[in-house]
């Protein structure tokens, strides 16, 4: 470590720079968690009933303060302002995450369901009592047999010409909503999805507003509400399951802003393909997935800060006669741990371009083309998605680098792994949201194409010249660019040229996507070409679809760290960063490395060159690892952990021993 | 999946093969876990108090059947069956993991150490009563600031001449007990692990039985208990911290198999070189992983059977109009789950191995050489280390297999995935273990090396020339094998020739083993000679060696797959055995191949054709997914789980859709 001369980190200056346009949303909400910061305490000691309700209280005491209702219009009690409500839910990420999905529940899903699938009836109706949480209310979609594929949900509401109204059932078990959270204690109202029947003719799911208890909290009847118990993690929250037995339901209660029914029964939409139809309501939910996966990557970095103190504090075999060495000292704890570091870097600045471009869309004066909504789910699916396996892998990897004391309740750890396990499954299944970004890429988010389910991708990908469906793909037009920065593995000099060229690395990312991708859209066409059943074809390649989406992800995360640093001046911060993005870059080449070398990119002196460089970085890190996690701004309350206490593990060496 | 006829899979007979030369035993231990199935519910629904009481219950009435004293002497109320004794503890694996664990402590830790470090007067004083669970006693070894250095423990036992006692201190908090199980509510006895000192002269850290309640259960004068307070799980479990404050015993409490001290102060031992007393004492103990390892891999095998059965059960997306595909149909499912089950396979048949080899020495009525010892705790180390990831991978895959539903307690993943988490931590953090297993090949598990420490070790390398070490190891001797059989990736004729004969396999697992191994004393030379710390060449080799013993355990693991075929008559069940082993074989090379390509074993074309194989593996094993969990005879009571009810998700179709 003594041959490079480490930056000298600007901690405060790196916390503002990441928290970026929303450091007052962002410093606000951290003082809001410190103020809450018992309820750290209480995920551990209440029992569940308990827990709830505190859970609930902190929710409905946080609404009155203005801090979960910053995305709703003004009018309504909002603060109007996009942007800032997802930055604020993020940063909650940081402090307990059953108040973190429950207010996700209450404002984003069920809130954001009214907001985007209503109209003004429902808005004046609704919002302003759920945006102080004095209505709590739930968002009834997944069935305990559908989850992924909501088109094929079995609740069915029948429209009754007589009544003028909606008779919602649930026809068979399979078709319970299930995992609903608010549903088991504290709904009074639900947003229900159900097959529209009118006349007996279906019209596909639309989107109910349904009663289901009173004022005094009980069920009403035809409702039958079932806990779905113990989970693994966020049992502050409260999920259930819901059956309706004949639960009648004024027309009005339909959210009517994409399709309607007249008092007659007529049903009528402005938008003709119902296929298109479902997706464009479904489009208009993208915010929940933009705030899971900010709030995982959140969460790493809570996970990141208390195991990198636990390793500047712990010592661990040595040289005889002298001290132990620190934990932090090893190379494998640094190649454990250093790289999650850089990639969560990574990440948040990925997810700050996604946040962006959401704000962006979802404030827009004019109408936002539909290519441009389709990219924005996209690529909201796939930060989503590689963001919260980030997350779980981050925290056990923390959890297992902090050993026993890792596995102790009081060090958060438990919660953070615990409550974050299902933000892999919650908010679109981590590989279904991978498949739908591959279908935009395969498809060119084309408006007509955008709404096939797998296996019309399939038939459409090998209905047409496979040249033709990469000439559509926008990832094409990036081969050119890259043709004359990355030689092939026979064309290299000196292996170690260039590693640390963002270029070069960016133009690794992006081969691999472009290859990938073609090569999939290539065995698509192969395999209908042979009379195979498109199941079977589509069964086949799915683990080369949801790898080349994943690539396309992963380059979209290195251009977006890239295009950061490049926006910062020269600085002992951007040296800093710098050394991370290039940690992060390699250690995906050096972790795909097989893939490389298979299509002849990377030559094995180079890989190897790779994977020297990558132990080298670590050592550099090494001097400002502490720095680094302290620029996330995970306030100290949230890192609370006995096992940080520095009279029980001595003096911590902030500088190393070596 | 219509092109190959898949095996006919005799269930029971498979059930048979797999539980071995201990079926009756195994068998008897289902029944016990069938009985005492409640405990699963129990986990869920009683407070930490009240399940702790109820865990400890059925250790007590688990103790009277005589199921949890196999191991111990006859005369003593125990079986005297060292390999039933670890049979019985890896079928316990199957049930609630509390139990398992609070066994394993009284029996396994406390028992264990009373009997392998004690003489025949602490055995006729404590065994009976311990093999009955009367006296529940703990293991006080780790400590907050050491835990895998267990040599440099801070808890000190000076002999006082004058009173013939040993003095038991805790000098400060870092030296607290920590994590001891049975100690929070339940032990009245422990065996402390310390630092012996006479007349001011350091002897190194013995064992010593110490009182710390009484018959009332309350703490003895001088000792201090803390509850260590929830876990990520395991909290059937009581685990605490204990001080002692100038705690007196008897002369007598010193187990002193390997070292005893006389009236008058005088210490003596057999074995002169202290380093070397230490590891014995601590080799005798071994037993104890080799139970973690076996266990873990049976909680796979629980996990395993409910994620299949539930992809049998849930049906997603499909073709329009007909049912929605089994997610067992899915690729990307069958290749998530089914290299999971090979492995799983695979580790069963590498810890049986283990188990053998262990009784054999254990019961061995001659002198077993320190060799042999030696070899087998590194197997027991490595076997250990690789099972319990083994068991943390495929729950976590099993938990995201099986979506939402597998987020509910209910459904026993949950206390899987959060009760095995610490199996990687405790009984030896897995990368300290595999430490263990490197420094064993590097120096051929001699004697008189085999007590160095890492940096003894990087001292031990550097100082030989490389190529002397090299002779010195066991795995040298398979160079001279593989070179025949393995060619060159240049060499290769058409690359899918022979990747399903396990001469090529075990041929690449050795070559990688040899070629890691050599490496790694190359590099420890290198280091050394260029004048850096023995601390810092160990740091930046630390990944290397690591990946080399990984590497190691990896052919151990195949090598025991292939042999356990090919001692089967040609059957149905072989047929079905061996598409698991070249499962197994190629997704560790298909995983590991970057490394292959980089040293030139792997063309890129082979490399290619290996993912195609596996890929076609799956589907020909796709069929007989679900015998092949049956087959691991888990008991239906362990796989409860709601989501498994056939009336919520429609008929199992057990033949595939396809």
């Amino acid at each position: 470590m003594a041959e490079t001369t480490a930056p000298v980190v600007d901690v405060p200056a790196l916390t503002t720079f990441l928290d970026g346009t929303y450091a007052e949303v962002r410093a606000l909400t951290r003082k809001r968690l410190v103020e809450y910061a018992d309820i750290l305490t209480d995920a551990r000691e209440l029992d569940r009933d308990k827990f709830r309700e505190r859970v609930k209280q902190v929710v409905v005491e946080l609404a009155a303060t203005g801090q979960t209702g910053l995305g709703f219009p003004v009018e309504y009690g909002g603060g109007g302002d996009i942007g800032a409500s997802i930055a604020a839910f993020e940063t909650m990420g940081f402090g307990d995450l059953s108040v973190l999905v429950k207010v996700g529940v209450q404002f984003g899903l069920y809130g954001g369901a009214i907001l985007q699938l209503g109209t003004k009836r429902h808005h004046d109706k609704y919002l302003a009592g759920m945006v102080k949480a004095e209505v709590m209310g739930c968002f009834a979609m997944t069935e305990t047999g559908h989850g992924s594929n909501v088109q094929a949900l079995g609740t069915r509401a029948r429209y009754d010409v007589e009544t003028r109204e909606f008779v919602i059932t649930t026809p068979d078990d399979a078709s319970r909503k299930d995992y609903i959270g608010n549903a088991a204690a504290h709904a009074r109202s639900a947003v229900v999805f159900a097959q529209l029947e009118i006349g007996g003719a279906s019209e596909g799911v639309h989107a109910f507003v349904v009663p289901i208890r009173d004022g005094r909290g009980r069920t009403r009847p035809g409702v039958r509400i079932e806990d779905d118990g113990r989970k693994i993690g966020l049992n502050g929250v409260d999920n259930g399951r819901i059956w309706f037995d004949e639960v009648r339901v004024p027309r009005e209660n339909l959210l009517n802003r994409y399709a309607d029914v007249s008092e007659a029964g007529v049903y009528t939409s402005e938008i003709d393909n119902p296929d298109r139809r479902f997706f464009t309501m479904l489009g208009t939910l993208v915010q929940g997935r933009v705030c899971v996966g900010g709030a995982a990557i959140n969460a790493s970095k809570v996970a990141l800060s208390i195991a990198v103190k636990y390793a500047l504090g712990r010592r661990q075999f040595g040289n005889p006669g002298g001290p132990e060495e620190l934990l932090l000292d090893y190379g494998l704890h640094q190649r454990r741990l250093f790289p999650l570091i850089a990639r969560t870097y990574a990440m948040h600045f990925a997810q700050e371009v996604l946040a962006g471009e959401l704000h962006a869309v979802f404030s827009a004066t004019e109408e936002v083309d539909e290519r441009t909504r389709r990219s924005l789910e996209s690529r909201a699916a796939g930060t989503k998605a590689v963001g919260t396996w980030h997350a779980s892998e981050t925290i056990q990897e923390c959890r297992e680098a902090c050993g026993g004391a890792g596995y102790l309740s009081a060090n958060r750890l438990d919660a953070l792994r615990a409550d974050t396990d299902v933000f892999t499954t919650f908010e679109g299944d981590n590989h279904i949201l991978l498949q739908l970004v591959a279908k935009g890429l395969l498809t060119d988010y084309s408006t007509s194409f955008g709404e096939l389910d797998q296996l019309g991708m399939v038939r459409f990908v090998a209905g047409f010249a496979v040249e033709t469906v990469l000439e559509r793909t926008a990832v094409h037009k990036l081969v050119e660019r890259i043709r004359d920065v990355l030689p092939t593995g026979d064309d290299l000099g000196d292996p170690e040229d260039g590693l640390l060229d963002s270029e070069y690395q960016l133009a690794m990312f992006r081969w691999r996507e472009e290859h990938m991708l073609s090569g999939v859209a290539r065995r698509l066409k192969r395999g209908m070409d042979s009379d195979m059943e498109p199941a079977e074809v589509f069964s086949r390649c799915q683990d080369h679809v949801i790898g080349a989406a994943r690539a396309h992800v992963e380059r979209l995360v290195l251009e977006a760290f890239v295009a950061k640093i490049a926006s910062m001046p020269e600085s002992d911060n951007r040296t800093a960063l710098s050394m991370l993005c290039d940690l992060y870059a390699l250690t995906v080449i050096e972790a795909g490395r097989g893939w490389w070398m298979e299509h002849g990119r990377l030559s094995s002196q180079r890989a190897k060159a790779i994977s020297r460089e990558v132990g080298d970085l670590c050592r550099r890190i090494r001097p400002i690892a502490e720095d680094l996690v302290d620029g996330f701004g995970v306030p100290p309350e949230m890192q609370v952990a006995e096992m940080l206490d520095p009279s029980t593990f001595g003096p911590t060496d902030h500088e190393g021993t070596r």
